[in-house]
């Protein structure tokens, strides 16, 4: 394993050989999970909290699982029902779980920065499990692991991101990662969800046709209805689906072999039609889902490593 | 073992060696989990979702005991907390967590018919553990176990059911399997709560008396107050405890070595009193509790050698 | 190991022998947690229940970490989700759970007594998490071992409590066992949660500087705002962390080598000044959390044994 910090918190953080040893990692532990018995010992004698202070089955699901197999005591917290509502601040709270000799916080929080935050003030490994509008690396590295197994390489791939890219934590770390591999990347989305996207550098596109043409691999972000408080970013969803929605007459113009991505849960109708994202010739949805707890497993593995160097 | 199906959706697809063999299995599961280690890897390396869109602390805890006891990693999803809040399909969300490869889903849901859907639908083995007004398999086979213990055998038995038949899933699933056990079945309860329930071929009683003279065994269903939406049943829980409700002056005439049965949880004074509730002669509640576990185990047991067959 | 009961209900049926005995017992768990494989299979094929009817996330985590290290199966109950609100009665709910075989259950609920009241009634052994005013005994055991971790004896040592005495089992708990070990008390706080103080036969304070002069271990209280219903105790949280927190200046007078504890969490700036709780010199708020675990495992490992026998 080439990756040699204790956390994970940003795909900034991670080489290009990072990347290709946790997708070489990732494999085995798809392979272990598609075998009939999905358990080793590696994290024996461990204890992984997920500490989800923002609430996500799904992720909290994927993580409980790859903490399992991998032989973890796996204890799951979550903030509605936390000392942080008694008044306690954030750093307390993991600094008491930490005195519980606990070795690894999978850490989601509905604010930027939190996971960076938490591993300067507290001994354990923290898995940044997405925080706020900034990064969500495992997303990002099982995102690469399925586009490495569809294509065979990433180098001269082109991939496109659609949808709210100012709000998606998933865009930026896909961002940071995809140039480092020599990944062209295509951003398109309805204005003001490309507010500051010039910043990144990439392609911005003026329509569904160009950032589909030639495209690779197309990732599809979730409309967040539950985050668009305040002035809303969109008219209607109707009016988003027609403009924004990928459909199965949008394809027609794609390039051989392209993949659909969508980071899940999907919304039919409104970010992707029901006609693509069950095109087995098109989508990788639930390949992503099985890569995750695979890339996740990778993950608490290689930090339990480094943690004990 | 003589089931050969990888789910478990309804009595109705158990043939009278199924249930025999189940109760068999049941038994073994019963002794070790009255042994000192209470412990077997059968499920070890195997990852088990208690799926439960619909609320209960109880079954889910006895299935969640049942997983851990077989060496299972199970994990707890209640709709609550996840992406069908998010506007993501029941199908999908399946699809997701089975997508983390796992093996055997334990459903509960609201609407009749939505374990088999999801069996239609999902590579994954499902257990029915109560869906709407239709089936609650593992309930009747708990039952059936408790009877089976108490009496030595089927042939030839009458029992009561007695309560709100019409919305109870455990009196559908005992009636299917009862009736094929060579069981009589003897029904009672209020008008409103005995709709439809000619179709079902049982003796409709006409008194609490005719109900308990000469039976066998007694089930008593729980008066569901959170589920008298709009119309109510009964005009109050006193006329209903008068009328319809268990007591020992009305166990007078019971034939001697009645069992009562309930599937829990009680309404003391509602329902059944305390007098016949705690009554050892009469009681065997949980003896049903404990043989549930036990069943549970054996269903879990089975399904998995079944689904790698 | 010297303590004999199944249970453990209440600091004043602990012997001078067992507070030292679960002490030893409790350093050894805290050498094994320190060590790289966490994890014992003492209570393996055994099923703890952590039955909180009153909700605490920490002291839930700091069991459920403990039940598994002990290679036992953990189950989380919670009354939010439970049976008590189907109109269950609580001995029923309990009856329930533990006919399918559970061997421990830990029990938090606000109402004093109840954790002797499953005791009377069920076979299982009860550990008290916490009830009402009443007692917490594993708050006071994990206080002791750090007392003693800090100061090599007990006997000759002054404690002082200070804040919401009336209201605080864990002041209870420690009243009790405290003065056992030859270790003089002294009680501080504002004048309304001072009520029927002077029933502990303990040394009453009239100002922080008496509290904390000659004293080896001052003991904060968490100000409980969640629990000043009614008539509140005291007028404002700025008059409170006035005249009753605990701050650099009014450690001036304090014996050398005084330490601090708090059982958590605490609120900065009300109760405790963070220029004491972050002091090394003083504070022992971590080892508390770190021993919690330690003596809960040895508290679990214990009753299991008793249970046995």
């Amino acid at each position: 394993m080439s990756y040699k910090l204790k956390h994970l918190l940003s795909m900034q953080d991670l080489s290009k050989e990072d990347i290709f040893s946790f997708i070489e990692l990732a494999k085995e532990f798809k392979a272990l999970n598609r075998s009939p018995v999905k358990k080793t010992d590696s994290l024996r004698g461990k204890t992984v909290i997920n500490a989800f202070f923002e609430n996500s089955t799904r992720t909290r699901i994927s993580f409980e699982i790859a903490a399992k197999r991998l032989g973890a005591d796996a204890i799951n917290f979550s903030a509605g029902s936390s000392s942080t509502k008694k008044g306690e601040t954030l750093i307390d709270t993991i600094k008491n779980m930490q005195a519980m000799r606990s070795d690894i916080f999978v850490v989601r929080h509905e604010s930027s920065g939190v996971p960076k935050f938490i591993a300067a003030n507290c001994d354990a490994s923290i898995v940044n499990a997405g925080d706020g509008l900034n990064e969500h690396p495992t997303q990002s590295l099982l995102d690469l692991f399925t586009i490495y197994e569809a294509k065979g390489k990433f180098d001269g791939l082109t991939v496109a991101i659609i949808g709210d890219i100012f709000k998606s934590r998933v865009a930026r770390s896909n961002i940071w990662a995809m140039r480092k591999l020599g990944i062209s990347v295509k951003l398109f989305g309805p204005p003001m969800m490309m507010r500051d996207c010039d910043a990144f550098g990439c392609q911005i596109c003026k329509s569904m046709e160009e950032a589909v043409e030639g495209t690779d691999v197309i990732i599809m972000l979730r409309i967040q209805l539950e985050r668009q408080d305040g002035e809303p970013s969109f008219p209607s969803v109707k009016e988003y689906s027609k403009f924004f929605g990928l459909t199965k007459s949008k394809m027609l113009h794609a390039k051989d072999g392209v993949i659909i991505m969508h980071p899940g849960p999907i919304n039919r109708g409104v970010e992707i039609n029901s006609d693509v994202a069950d095109d087995p010739r098109f989508t990788c949805i639930l390949d992503q889902v099985e890569n995750g707890t695979a890339m996740r497993m990778a993950v608490l593995h290689t930090l339990n490593l480094n943690r004990n160097k």
